[in-house]
């Protein structure tokens, strides 16, 4: 498929994140300080909040579905009305629309104008699915012949993640307290985090509910779309706390997301398989067909008042595990899902060592630092830096891309405990 | 404290769960289907929502709290709310009023009435902050010498839950499906759980949200309340998938709890302190006062038609942790804490064996089968059993209880993917 034309001139470019081809969704604040639902087109936002309310634009049979400026009502309403409605938005988009100069006044510029979370996040659960992660993590932690557990190529193995620590791209996260305690220690102390790290992962969204367990089929059915999401971690809080029940405070201080989701729709020409098997897969999580995407994605990192370094570049098509798979093996039980809950999909790792998705990968747990570009070096995240995850799908001479998802870090409180 | 007196002739027994001295919260549905907010006294339960509604009881300044039949929003307004309508129910239901017969039509007998969920779940969390549960379970998965992880005595070990999976007593669990390895396996097969057990915990119920860090004592005047939970666990599915991120499908099936919340101030005359420590903690996890409460707690196991043996009796002060403990621990890396979070203790173990709190201790892992009453033995449930948790603070004349939390086990679906 080509770039498809769009009266928004910013929008037909191969460079904009946001042509007529993407149409992701988002929130954002208007200037009277409300939050409204967007879709981003070129450099700009179409108010769709605006729109519903002066009946230029509906889903039928249904009300106000936009006036709280969040887009979980809407994906409860299922792929039905996900479908009709981006037809919709495409043709009034379109190059072809006999009206542009009526919806001057429902287009909103992106630059200057505040973004929000897009959705409320009902649950997050974060998986470890990239087989280049898993054995490099496995390596150093456990060392090389033990680096794969046995389960992690029979499982999309994940974890129940913290909701509450979701924020949307451009929030500061503060580096974190925690229990410490390095190797030539005996006991633990309650210190500011050392080793604070990224994790370059998507994220995809529930857009429908389970009840009992789904196949892989279901489950890629069920999902509305794809965020770029940066899972912030603690390792030294982790390293100490996760025996025998796994990651909890290292990892809950904060997961930045994209402001834009990206519709499933949008991504559907980037489909790719899975890599193949190194074991065969149990029957209830095999694929019925390509549920991974080609997605390009990099990490930079800028130190403050610095210029930024790019430190990963990876693709989503790494992934042993595709989101489908992971949202079918969280069925499996019969746990049930709901709409707004969010998956990542773990940290994405290429073969290289410019293809890792984290600095304890990059620097191997800090022993070899990378030097930016202003010949500052770095083992892991330091005060004042800003990190941003970018990504794109690139297609006939357009790029379906989420916006960048950046967040500076701030130094750690002097007393996390003084009001 | 002795025996508060009510007009109602049920609650004034050393046998009600539910005298005025306990006025617990609950969700039940009305003859016409509606859902209320209740407030239980010995047999019969108040229906504060339709006293909102005719005006007879309100929250000063607050308008349709109780709407909705769920105890959210009222949580949500804070301790002095919670404290100033307690007075008042208090008040309303104590021997003195003087209008017993005007509060007739507000009366609902349990007997007969369906309760539901009393608060939205916004997120789960389950420790394993008992000893002796985790010394036996520690022992049995890595023999004696490591039976406690090294961080065990320093942190609070915690995991987050699932929240979607918590239910309200009375509800069936169906025995869940999952990928299973045994032993002398090479390859997992997927089939249903052959393993399935209980955890005997507590749960403490977040009535304030925080950003920050919080000190012990601030956590504890964040609770609301406490009800009994059940952590239902498929044990062979948790033994393939744990290591190396914890426990996820096998927790992720239901859980169960008590309908009724005891508010915090029911439960004051029975705190007490955790015992002593086996290692100094840090400071930030150091308790200003007695944190923990004295609850005798048992565990009922009945076979399909047949009738109940106890098979578990314990107390809630065997817990190395409060609640107040793992909720501060909960918010060291900034985790953001919402209104309706729920906390699971852990599962709570005694010294003996017949105060273990998990099957999988009682019957160490299985190789120890319990003989029923009827004659019958067990390793783990067995299709139609149903497990009946019960809780009560015993004061002078007079018990605080939870009501009962309870569950049957339902077959294994024939095939999890028929529809």
């Amino acid at each position: 498929m080509p770039l498809m034309k769009s009266w928004v001139d910013s929008a037909n470019t191969d460079t904009t994140d946001f042509p007529l081809n993407n149409l992701p969704y988002g929130a954002f604040l208007t200037e009277e300080g409300e939050q409204h639902c967007g879709v981003a087109i070129g450099d700009m936002i179409l108010d769709i909040t605006a729109l519903e309310a002066d009946g230029v634009l509906a889903v039928p049979d249904e009300e106000e579905v936009f006036f709280f400026g969040d887009w979980t009502e809407f994906m409860a309403l299922g792929a039905g009305v996900w479908e009709g409605f981006r037809t919709a938005v495409t043709e009034l988009l379109s190059a072809d629309y006999a009206d542009p100069q009526g919806l001057t006044e429902y287009m909103v510029p992106q630059v200057g104008t505040q973004l929000v979370l897009p959705f409320a996040v009902s649950e997050y659960t974060d998986f470890y699915a990239s087989l280049n992660h898993a054995s490099n993590v496995g390596t150093m932690f456990r060392g090389p012949e033990n680096a794969l557990p046995p389960n992690w190529l029979s499982i999309p193995i994940g974890y129940n993640g913290r909701a509450s620590s979701v924020q949307v791209s451009g929030t500061d996260v503060r580096r974190p307290w925690g229990q410490l305690k390095a190797p030539d220690q005996e006991l633990p102390v309650f210190a500011p985090c050392k080793r604070f790290d990224i994790e370059l992962e998507m994220g995809a969204i529930v857009g429908q509910p389970s009840e009992g367990p789904v196949t892989v089929g279901e489950a890629d059915d069920m999902i509305f779309g794809y965020v770029l999401l940066n899972d912030w971690s603690a390792r030294d809080i982790q390293a100490w706390e996760y025996q025998p029940l796994g990651p909890f405070q290292s990892k809950a201080t904060a997961t930045t997301i994209s402001p834009w989701i990206v519709p499933k729709a949008a991504l559907e020409p980037f489909r790719c398989d899975t890599p193949e098997r190194q074991r065969p897969l149990l029957d209830h999580l095999k694929e019925p067909g390509p549920m991974l995407y080609d997605i390009a994605l990099e990490v930079g990192m800028a130190p403050e008042g610095g210029e930024e370094t790019v430190i990963s570049q990876t693709n989503y098509n790494q992934m042993y595990y595709s989101a489908a798979q992971q949202l079918a093996h969280h069925t499996t039980s019969g746990c049930p899902m709901s709409v707004g809950d969010l998956l990542g999909s773990g940290t994405i790792s290429g073969v290289e060592k410019h293809q890792r998705g984290a600095l304890l990968e990059i620097t191997w747990g800090g022993k070899d630092p990378i030097t930016l570009d202003s010949g500052e070096t770095r083992t892991f995240i330091e005060d004042g830096d800003t990190l941003t995850l970018r990504g794109g799908a690139v297609g006939d001479g357009y790029r379906v891309g989420f916006g960048s998802c950046t967040a500076k870090v701030l130094p750690a409180l002097d007393d996390p405990y003084k009001r």
